[in-house]
């Protein structure tokens, strides 16, 4: 049993792949991301093209950071928000509600159909950038219950906490019960 | 000869059609818009799933605000944007540089293959929202050479200067050169 997990970031294969037996193999596909208002509709095409290309069970997560005050802002956009407005953009955009949270979400597609799976973390958007770990916005994130922002955790640290880290625990529970 | 003109907005179709006398036909028609760095690949993609659909000739338009010291910002998803920010959070959003330009992109297919047409307007960033017609970003945009922002100009006049109007131009003169 293989499933392909399809994604350019090595990174993300290692941490879900210390989590199960289940052999699980990186791909490279270049699959549509549609603009929509939230991460579950994007998936969900994105996964019906990469399993029509592969015919073989498959997964892709995607994550984004809402900012409450911002009306979930930058949201399913937060890859491109990050390389146009950076984490200075968000601080100077932030207003008095700072709540905010990051979620991930996976679809996974075999031949029985769609399945998603959803993490969250909840938290706030920091007055200042701190730390230089993790990438994008973990300097301006600091989740509920710690007065550090992801960017100042290890890699582990952060997994414990995180949005994907949640995302993945789900998934592989139910593709080892279901499996 | 009849072309699709697949989109929402009636307006829209309104404003073609009194440009030529092709006849053109609004098709409402839920294409998939992805995510990406242009617009161009943006109606590449659409309009490529509406032909494969409808199997007529028919073309798509989409358009977006570029920030120069925005680094292109809210480009590909000025709709987004404006849904979440609105024009207050341009404002707070924008420093020095207020250079900006509109874009429109006008993606056609038929039997031949697809062919992309696009018109901008170079413009400025206004210090405050100014007129209430037009919609999104209109009530900040001031277009070079007037010192008003597309809000505060009736319809037609904001027509001839507008990107939109630029791209529906050249792309009628090509569709009554080529036909």
């Amino acid at each position: 049993m293989l499933m392909y997990f399809i994604t350019s970031n090595r990174h993300k294969v290692e941490e879900i792949q210390k989590m199960t037996s289940i052999l699980i193999e990186q791909k490279r596909l270049n699959y549509p991301e549609i603009q929509a208002d939230t991460l579950e509709a994007v998936a969900e095409f994105g996964i019906d093209f990469c399993y029509s290309h592969l015919k073989n069970p498959c997964f892709i997560e995607d994550s984004g950071l809402f900012i409450e005050g911002l009306s979930g802002f930058p949201g399913v956009y937060s890859n491109y928000v990050f390389r146009t407005l950076g984490c200075e953009g968000i601080l100077t955009l932030v207003g008095e509600n700072r709540n905010a949270y990051f979620k991930s979400v996976i679809a996974y597609k075999d031949e029985q159909g769609r399945t998603l799976f959803t993490g969250e973390v909840r938290g706030y958007i920091a007055e200042t950038q701190r730390g230089d770990k993790g990438f994008g916005f973990d300097p301006i994130f600091m989740p509920e219950g710690d007065t550090r922002t992801f960017a100042q955790m290890d890699r582990e640290e952060k997994n414990l906490y995180s949005h994907r880290g949640k995302a993945f625990k789900t998934f592989i529970t139910y593709c080892e019960q279901v499996r």
